[in-house]
């Protein structure tokens, strides 16, 4: 199967800086996720009117922890943390809904297969600086999960276009990066990094 | 039409006192809503939970802002403030759901009723604490409001059971009432002599 790379909103840039990257990146991405904890409802609502109106399919756009806004914008997914929803609801409700869970660990990934999520994504596998003094994860847990599951696990958390052949080889079927994309000083230069990566 | 009587959760208690509060009062009031800002989905699911174990019905159940739990939930409704997603919105993809908008002016009543909602809220009418140096829109506006609006109109904030003939007066379909339940010192014997001002 092909491999996916995710992108993630920071929570730091206005809906104009994030658009236009947006608009940039969106053919060599599989799906951008708009992760804004502190934005209102009607404030997810503007920035995905925002990706939309930048040509960003609605079929990559996946909105975290709020379903009811992925659902009202028509758009592909909703991501789900700890705090969120339970998989298993959201997908009784909202059965055509790509539903992805936030997992830190085997227990939480294998509870997320049974809950009816169509991926997870695990991390963060290498040291970050948005979770600085949590010890990374490691390789060798995302192969345990790897192994332990049939749904994709997708990694994330410090990744580097260099380390993409050390998660294939732990099984990952994809990569999803925050500031490592929407931060960069040339946020297309380094999407197609991580692409050239993936691709060799 | 029956005049409705919504009483709504402050924020301030945990599960267990809201739960048991609640669970004294439900036969009394149409509509019990769950307004806690500051709490995740997964938190306001088990807030629901507790709700029907202590035998509120699912019909009495409204939440605040987060239509999904509401959905997800199976409970009546969701009360959409300004930050919220678009009544229109909800309205189409939710249609069986049954949608308040919380309204303070004339304006947003109007596009309450226009985007579809089942009814609006409308406040503060009377000063309260909750909202101390916004000076209350008064039953006037209140009158304007009803007269202007199809759908019901509640009114809300700082209304005592003295109120109530002059809340009838300005055309209001019903009440709500939150710290005046839920932080009285008896909550029931309160609930109960709003419903007798309602009924007399």
């Amino acid at each position: 199967m092909k491999k996916q790379f995710h992108v993630i909103s920071t929570g730091k840039q206005t809906t104009e800086q994030f658009a236009a990257i947006a608009s940039q990146i969106h053919l060599y991405v599989d799906a951008i996720h708009i992760r804004e904890k502190e934005k209102t409802a009607k404030e997810l609502v503007e920035r995905i009117e925002a990706l939309l109106s930048s040509g960003v399919p609605a079929e990559k756009i996946i909105v975290n922890d709020r379903v009811d806004v992925a659902v009202a914008c028509g758009v592909k997914g909703a991501q789900l943390a700890y705090h969120s929803l339970p998989a298993k609801k959201v997908k009784e409700r909202f059965p055509s809904l790509f539903v992805g869970c936030s997992v830190h660990s085997l227990e939480e990934a294998v509870e997320a297969e049974q809950g009816g999520a169509d991926y997870c994504i695990f991390g963060h596998v290498f040291p970050t600086e948005c979770k600085a003094g949590i010890p990374p994860r490691g390789v060798e847990t995302l192969a345990q999960i790897t192994s332990a599951v049939r749904i994709p696990v997708i990694a994330i958390g410090g990744i580097q276009p260099s380390h993409v052949p050390h998660i294939w080889k732990a099984g990952a079927s994809g990569i999803a990066v925050m500031s490592g994309v929407f931060l960069a000083n040339d946020p297309l230069a380094q999407v197609k990094s991580y692409v050239q990566m993936m691709q060799g």
